[in-house]
């Protein structure tokens, strides 16, 4: 492990991606939302989930070039196609829409057929609550988590995103519908550690703590049980159903053919109804009650977003962690691994 | 164990409702949501709570004649005040509202400060799926449920629901965002049985399957633990914001004292955007395709609502289980407990 400044992160994803062809606005804007994923923490889905992408470019799975095209809309309702472009791309721009939508109408909501794994969802909760507004948005996936009372994993594990904006810090959940994903899991794993709660079923259906015993079952948990079941089968539902687009068992199980995706972006404009401006005022009072909360002996309480913003302060003046393996693959992309 | 036609049951209930002061159609419709949770064998929500309504309104908690008031809004978003009228003839008449905006705009929110417990939030799921439009809204609650890492119950479980119309049957997610609920740990301890899974902590700090113990501990789980926790306290947060009415901390933890609530009520009409109708077969399709996931040994696989439809189609024709102490008390209120 080292770490890396977030300039030096940024400029280097931004020159592969202009060597690979992406306009250079485009190669930007891609580069800092791969960088900012790193920068939060969410290492899984920045830096360590570039490399993939790149592939998925060469691969002909990502077309670099095509954007969202509008296809049918009645005011705060739109949906749009994504013509198999870059996931985070094409998201930030449905959210950015969604945020205009809600500005006139007081709620926005696009819904986004074919397109690509997002990286990191709670970047479009970040960007509705940096433009003052809720955001709530949601993808489906390749199916990787079974429905409950089933052995075959035919739900996604569906990551939902609430964010609230906050001038003292914005709030901001960010969850897959799976207890623990894979990459939680093979962590937990090579750390040689038990999961904190049951994960998954073990191949011979008990319930696990056990990281690899899931991994070879391919049965990991829905947060909730059944309950984590149904909201996933709910989101898949609505997503295929406003965009027009793919569901979970149309979406190959594999992550380098995991294409075509359905998403829904809803933004809404709190001030088109608070006239008496208590919306920042309900928001703190909701997070200080909860930081006064008596804590029970082992456990945190945080609110969504606190401990994004605070490793993203670490992170901004320490510099990013990067797992030097890939860090020097990436470097190498960017033919220049002397000079960095 | 009895079991009660449905006509008797919603007679019965409105006959009371009329005796103490409502207005004839607000009678009837308000027995109507009572007796069509007990069809549909969510008994805590149905009979089994009315006898609680009426002593709220007798205690002044509830004011049978207040309806929603228009506050403000613009476009697809309205904010209303309950009034501290009867929650479900209020949740009933904003979903109305936001299915009435969704026709124009695609899609409307309604946000319902000051209003009381709704009784079964899936009502008003089937009320926008049965007018064919996708339905989302939940509710806050009193805190009855600890935030992870506390040990006290300070977040309500803020029940969410998601529907979907489907001809074949909608498909209505109902869910409140603990584990368990209290009714529910009862349950399992008068039948002397474990919870399936761990539905809370113990006096100890150990995750139990043992509901007495969650009764004593007051720490029953959220689904997905911190998930859970995060999602309850952002719907929460997003209730009072649109709302401008109160958030679970200022609401009192007794539930003969469980009012002026906060809810939203989002109505999305497809019909806007499916322009080739295809929200119908894709809904059959992952219907169908759960459907046949393959068994794990000791479960069942359901879509969201499956089993409310099933049961529906029973108490219809065999008549509705009742508990019959408390229907033996709701035919007194009713003055002609000979009769019936």
């Amino acid at each position: 492990m080292q770490r890396v400044p977030y300039g030096d992160l940024l400029v280097t994803l931004g020159r592969i991606l202009l060597t690979l062809g992406f306009e250079e606005q485009r190669a930007r804007r891609c580069a800092q939302l791969f960088a900012e994923a790193s920068l939060d923490g969410v290492y899984s889905h920045g830096l360590n989930r570039f490399p993939l992408f790149v592939s998925m470019i060469q691969s002909g799975a990502i077309d670099i070039h095509a954007k969202p095209v509008f296809v049918s809309g009645s005011e705060s309702l739109e949906r749009w196609d994504g013509q198999r472009g870059p996931g985070n791309l094409n998201a930030d721009s449905c959210m950015s829409r969604a945020i205009a939508i809600s500005r006139t109408h007081g709620l926005g909501c696009v819904a986004l057929a074919n397109t690509n794994h997002w990286m990191r969802g709670g970047t479009y909760g970040w960007q509705a609550a940096d433009a003052g507004v809720i955001g709530i948005c949601w993808t489906n996936t390749m199916p990787n988590l079974p429905p409950w009372g089933a052995s075959k994993p035919l739900l996604g594990n569906n990551p939902l995103v609430l964010a609230v904006p906050r001038a003292q810090g914005h709030v901001v959940l960010d969850m897959a519908l799976s207890q623990f994903s894979y990459g939680a899991l093979s962590s937990y794993r090579m750390r040689d550690e038990l999961l904190p709660v049951d994960g998954g079923f073990d191949n011979n259906g008990r319930l696990t703590r056990v990281p690899a015993a899931i991994e070879q079952s391919k049965r990991p948990l829905p947060i909730g049980y059944w309950k984590g079941s149904g909201l996933a089968l709910m989101l898949d539902l609505i997503a295929g159903i406003l965009s027009g687009g793919r569901t979970t068992h149309q979406i190959e199980a594999k992550p380098e053919l995991e294409i075509g995706l359905s998403q829904v972006f809803i933004a809404i404009d709190p001030s088109s109804v608070d006239q008496d401006a208590t919306a920042a005022l309900i928001a703190d009072q909701v997070i200080h009650h909860l930081e006064s909360a008596p804590r029970s002996t082992r456990e945190f309480v945080r609110y969504p977003g606190q401990q994004v913003a605070k490793i993203r302060r670490e992170n901004r003046t320490q510099g990013i962690p990067v797992d030097s393996s890939v860090w020097r693959q990436v470097k190498e992309m960017s033919g220049n691994s002397n000079q960095l």
